[in-house]
């Protein structure tokens, strides 16, 4: 961590006429973690990681310096409360996740952990016990794009991480997810038989506030939305077309097994099939974010023996996932016949749809009144920890603010007024005075 | 040249009733040669090198053995007659390379001098003397793969090849093509100012033997085709398309720039262009050989902000060449701006396609069904010196061998029946009987 970081730890800081003492206080922590974990382009923090520790370690310090104590739960996330809720029994659990996709911004998932710890901040700056406790959670191990299972920490925290999930590689070392998971200090024995790591029965509600990843709210013009529910999602990490390579003068047409035709073909079929689910009002978001051919043996005259790429479908509606599923499994085999390649997807990956519980939804809009804004309510596109919560049976809620640019990218903007504005309505919820 | 190689120039052949003289002396000369250039896999007859002379030499003494007489042209390419047309002033000229790529095959260009070879030796045999004078050339290097540049032994003989070209350096060793030439003893001051090495209007047809490099004898059941032209073609190494990074799940349909899509949709397109020009009987081929999102950056659960491809096209036409850059001009604008993504092309590179003298088409076309064969015609989808003499303005045509696993690769495998049914087309044009 750098001189900066120490000195943000160290230093009281004070409210100004022109800054809030928050806004100043998450803008110099958004700083130091960025700067700590840059990468040649945004930032890189990846799960289970030497970087996700040092992120995790300089946010307890930041805390403990508020007068807040933290604690290292079974999964290695960090557990940060009020000294007088240290021994809590059942408490409402605030908090996101500190990893980050590779050069990724900034914003996705510190964001939720920054807005909880600064409810307990401005808790302890103020003299207010909330009646219900309450503890923040810097989650580990969100993001998908390290090892391929999404929500690991989470996942492991209420003993519902797979054995494949487990045995996962890291896309860099190979090793597995597990080991990663060891090699911070994770209770593997116990994630490895899922055995919840936590009580899931002391976490009265799960919230977590996150940057909105789609442009809703950029384009109502407003600064937060309280989320009705979570798109599920499945997924291929690799599925190869396989042909068969020849010279790409010298093959007619009708003798070619080729399989990057037939890769847009299916692909060209599958956005139509998206546009027909939304022309019928259904909820469904389709992503090839990956796609290649060998770079060793694949040259501009020869008609290549194989293509490889991604495919992540998303929706709120079970239903949907299922005949999008079925459209997938029909489209492949018609494509293959027709275009004389073959395909062959990678085991499947797959999360439930999770709808946020009606009375957080309805607890969490209320404040979001008090606190003078519009009330504003959306699905969450993108998944979070807060479906695994919510699919354990435990009452949870999410708040989004604003964000330009997107996320998972460099470019992810949002503007710690906004993030204030979202923690407000955490704040009015727990009962917490802004 | 090993033991049994001087057993083939030094022993009589003489005809079998199992096996007719001419298979054992072609399979004699392609597995002399073969073992002599033998590489870790398949054949290495690298461009203007001491193999290639080797190669050459061998031929020479063949031929010798035969009463056919022998000499280098001023590319030291090697020309061989019978004695009765030693000077001729006109003749017709039978020949191809005997250059390999590396770890090629070892019927690709060589079948074409020895089919050459064996229409002087049966004439010799059968006391024939062709009305017209033959002759038969042993090109050196056809090859791109060495130095860059494609034909550079006909281009150099022909006064053609570029003094960029001659510059080219060899992927070895750096010395430049015009070094190479000169160590083997080709007149380069005259390949420097692009002079001619011969008076081009001394060859009055240019007749070239080559296997197939593509599917089509093999899928029709046919030993041989005449070719009616060599395909051109126009290609990018690298076309980027552009687009905007975002969360798999949060961005609807209608915001996102996603250039994977975009890609399908545009190949799709350009898939069904190619078939409506196949319907309307016009020529085309068209193959991407490489894609690839970044493999630093992409990852499943995020729209890649660009994807990148090659595009290969090739016709026989150039009327098809113009309207496909037309169409694909017109396609990347629309596409495009529907999909809000950006197109970037890199420089084109392109080679003119060449036409077989319609004369020479129709007496080969009569000469294969004199030797009791289907008439065939195809076009070349590869490129052959004989593009090079066709566009020089000789009347050059081609006869096409079948052959099973593509070329440039050592599984080519060409049954050497059918190059005995090929040259009974060389032979019945030129006029020495079966």
């Amino acid at each position: 961590m750098s001189a900066r970081a120490r000195s943000t730890v160290d230093m009281p800081i004070h409210a100004s006429a022109a800054v809030s003492w928050e806004t100043a206080y998450a803008e110099a922590l958004f700083a130091d973690i960025g700067r700590d974990s840059a990468d040649a382009a945004g930032v890189s923090r990846p799960a289970y990681s030497d970087i996700e520790s040092r992120t995790i370690a300089y946010l307890a310090r930041c805390a403990e310096a508020e007068g807040l104590v933290t604690e290292y739960d079974p999964g290695r996330n960090l557990i940060i409360s009020l000294p007088e809720h240290r021994n809590a029994d059942r408490y409402v659990l605030l908090g996101s996740h500190v990893d980050s996709v590779p050069q990724g911004g900034n914003f996705d998932g510190l964001s939720g952990v920054i807005a909880g710890l600064i409810c307990l901040v401005r808790a302890r700056r103020q003299n207010v016990v909330p009646a219900v406790p309450v503890k923040v959670i810097a989650l580990r191990g969100e993001e998908s794009s390290w090892f391929g299972p999404c929500y690991a920490g989470s996942k492991a925290l209420l003993g519902q991480l797979e054995a494949g999930e487990a045995a996962a590689r890291h896309r860099g070392d190979g090793r597995t997810l597990l080991e990663h998971m060891a090699s911070v200090g994770v209770d593997t024995a116990k994630v490895a038989r899922r055995e919840p790591l936590i009580d899931p029965r002391r976490i009265l509600t799960y919230l977590e506030l996150h940057i909105e990843q789609g442009p809703l709210l950029v384009e109502s013009g407003l600064p937060a939305a309280v989320v009705t529910g979570i798109r599920g999602n499945f997924r291929h990490r690799r599925i190869a077309c396989i042909g068969e390579a020849g010279h790409s003068g010298a093959v007619p047409r009708a003798f070619r097994h080729d399989p990057v035709l037939a890769m847009a073909s299916l692909l060209n079929d599958l956005d139509r099939h998206w546009i027909d689910v939304l022309d019928h009002g259904g909820d469904l978001a389709v992503t090839v974010g990956t796609v290649a051919t060998d770079p060793e043996v694949s040259v501009l005259s020869r008609i290549p023996d194989r293509v490889e790429f991604s495919l992540d479908v998303r929706s709120q509606d079970v239903g949907v996932l299922d005949d999008t599923r079925d459209w997938l499994e029909q489209a492949l085999s018609d494509v293959g016949r027709s275009r004389q390649v073959v395909f062959e997807l990678d085991r499947e990956l797959s999360t439930a749809p999770a709808l946020c519980a009606p009375e957080v939804v309805a607890g969490l809009s209320a404040a979001q009144l008090r606190a003078g804004q519009a009330v504003f309510t959306m699905a969450s596109g993108g998944g979070h920890d807060a479906a695994v919560f919510a699919n354990a049976g435990i009452p949870t809620g999410m708040v989004f603010v604003r964000n330009v640019g997107g996320s998972h990218n460099p470019n992810e903007q949002m503007d710690v007024a906004d993030l204030i504005a979202g923690t407000d309505i955490l704040c009015g919820y727990i009962g917490v005075p802004a």
